[in-house]
């Protein structure tokens, strides 16, 4: 994502109060951070905040945590957060690669939009469907491991799609073209611009069912 | 399929060596057919043919079977193969769900190109991936169930591979956009009129593995 950057991006991010500091402290504890029992979904990737923004406004009895690595796009987020006041919503600055060292057995749903594709084959572990983030995620679930992906990209959908599969998800939803279905959809700033330009958004639920 | 009618198709058909009549005779029993021991793969659908032949040229060592429900469309195929001398290819007249009166425990492979997408939900049933599709091929696999799948029709496409994933399915191999991979592939007639056209073809490579 390229940005002209924000001045003090990193001390404004810092000093939001959406934002969790010392977040593994909090490991196995978030319910007590939204002081209530309501479960808790996540984005990681959330890039400019409006997909977590919106499906925290729209669910009000959802905890929505936003997760981004980079304090430059995360400020953007921040700065539509101003003026709102949303109390089942938080964001954390982190490497996706580090979640399992946050979040434990508290997770309801984890939601991936327009991840990075890595299109290239000796990237693919970086995917964020990839057999070792998978994995990763094992442990984070409350209940039933759970993945909602969106994502314009063929090549990133197509290899989620068979590593979600063969690491044991069933895909309960799909869609090859979102904006034509009735699945409820809070649009990220991408889908809006691809849809403007007719791309068609491809959509996966997957969820993963202890073994009988 | 629109097609000017060959005069006399229902002849030819009958009259064609390449057509096996009394289909069900040979249940359980194609190999004595085909006189070897090599694997059976059929397609179901096979239209005009081209896939079919294509594979059986390809493939000597696999014995192919093309099914397809209408002799108007069957008779273009036996027109091609006037000529030609092909041991591993034979072709049954018949409508798919009768399929588990035929076979027993001694196919391969399914093949489904370009099937009929069936686009209103009350018609999900007729879809070749729908469930008791899934459930009536079954007992005609000699092992594990192994269902191809390439289509140009996006609906098709995300429901059979829901279908198949809630059946049991584990989708090995998927694209989006089959022109664009290395997968070996033979092209129906329709395939090289949409790849022509620039539409992109979904492939999916499916197999149901016994329970452990």
């Amino acid at each position: 994502m390229r940005l002209r950057n924000v001045k003090n991006a990193v001390d404004i991010v810092e000093k939001s109060p959406y934002v969790i500091k010392e977040e593994k402290k909090y490991r196995g504890k978030f319910r007590e951070l939204f002081k209530n029992d309501n479960p808790i979904n996540i984005e990681i990737g959330m890039g400019k905040g409006d997909f977590v923004i919106g499906m925290a406004l729209l669910y009000p009895n959802i905890n929505f945590i936003g997760i981004e690595k980079y304090e430059s796009v995360m400020v953007r987020a921040i700065q539509k957060l101003e003026n709102m006041d949303i109390p089942n919503l938080r964001l954390i600055r982190m490497d996706a690669s580090l979640i399992a060292d946050v979040f434990d057995r508290e997770i309801d749903t984890i939601y991936l939009n327009f991840s990075d594709p890595w299109p290239k084959v000796r990237h693919a572990k970086r995917r964020l469907t990839s057999p070792n983030f998978l994995e990763n995620y094992e442990n984070i679930f409350k209940g039933n491991p759970h993945i909602i992906q969106k994502t314009d990209n063929t090549g990133l959908f197509a290899y989620s799609l068979m590593s979600l599969s063969k690491n044991g998800y069933i895909l309960e939803n799909i869609s090859l073209d979102l904006a034509n279905t009735d699945i409820p959809n809070v649009c990220t700033e991408y889908e809006k611009k691809f849809m403007s330009m007719g791309v068609k958004i491809n959509y996966c639920d997957a969820v993963k069912y202890e073994k009988k």
